[in-house]
């Protein structure tokens, strides 16, 4: 199947909720789906769904609609899911631990090898049978596995450095929940989970209902 | 001051992010600074900035940059920070324990007055001094106290019908943490942290480097 380079960051962000939608219908048994029907499940229009799937592939059938389980599979390919991703907790706090134990993560194929803290009343705890450990053996650890991504959950102050460590070790992926945006090189995928500034996009939309 | 309405979707998404350089800069005791200087620390670039701010009223000066007290008060305004929003949290889990211990928000102005779920172990525990409570209790709760956010960490098959006992509520605010995404009516406003689809997107540009 002929597919186009350069998907969109726009596209990339859609991805996700297709593929939620679309592994529903796949639970559901629904076999086939037409952009109309799945612009009334899931939002975007019709033509924004022709234009997005469109990006990757020609799965549309004119008149019959969208095969659903080849869409899942190509859509779970772009990505990046038919890999497995080795991962680490930085931070082992409230937020790390509540990542630490959402289970679905694993179904998806990214691996928990290793959490981290500076807290010495954590350490030695386990969680999932993973020992907590003392964040000075990040390098050490990241030297002696193959991490993919790391988990950043530290507060803002010492998120820099920690990112330095890992980047210093070459992994590629930073999930990052400090309140803070990272300097890194060009290479690193950041991702960022900002729950304060969600929270005040909420609040900059609610104030004049309240 | 004279204020532009109608600030778009596009512009309140990166508003946050000027609160917390903004902060940063008037704890470091920085009085003025010029479009230039900003967009080296915070990443948009100066004209991005010049146009975004002037969306809400005339601050620079040319030539002196920008008063960083008044642009972080008049931000505050916009983002509804000089309000109080009284939240509850519906689903005790991982996640909703680590937004109840989340302190920051208490700083921001966001008041926790109830925990709600429906695991019998979990009834009856405190965080910062609030109980968790049955969940069947969340209807009565709400007709009793003025809740202007509701925070949904249930899973995502009871989302949908923790959200509909919100709105009938006249609850106005969701944060929703659930990976689903609610049917609400127009008025109320849903900010969603769909934290599987941040994954995924981490993923999805990674794939290609591992």
């Amino acid at each position: 199947m002929e597919k186009k380079k350069n998907i969109s960051m726009a596209v990339i962000r859609r991805l996700p909720k297709y593929h939620r939608y679309l592994n529903e219908l796949v639970k559901n048994d629904v076999d086939r789906i037409s952009s109309k029907e799945l612009s009334e499940k899931i939002g975007f229009t019709a033509s924004q769904i022709r234009q997005d799937l469109n990006c990757f592939g020609d799965f549309g059938q004119q008149g019959y609609g969208y095969n659903v389980k080849e869409l899942c599979k190509e859509i779970d390919i772009i990505l990046g899911l038919t890999k497995e991703y080795n991962t680490i907790i930085i931070g082992a706090g409230n937020i790390g631990q509540a990542i630490a134990n959402y289970i679905n993560f694993e179904k998806l194929g990214f691996s928990l090898k290793g959490i981290f803290d500076i807290n010495p009343k954590l350490l030695g705890l386990k969680i999932h049978d993973i020992e907590i450990q003392d964040i000075d053996n990040v390098d050490d650890f990241l030297k002696n596995n193959n991490v993919n991504i790391a988990i950043i959950c530290v507060p803002r102050k010492s998120a820099q450095k920690v990112a330095e460590i890992i980047i210093k070790n070459n992994v590629k992926g930073i999930w990052n929940f400090a309140p803070v945006d990272l300097v890194t090189p060009e290479d690193v995928i950041v991702e960022n989970v900002h729950l304060s500034d969600s929270l005040l996009t909420l609040s900059c939309l609610l104030k004049d209902k309240i």
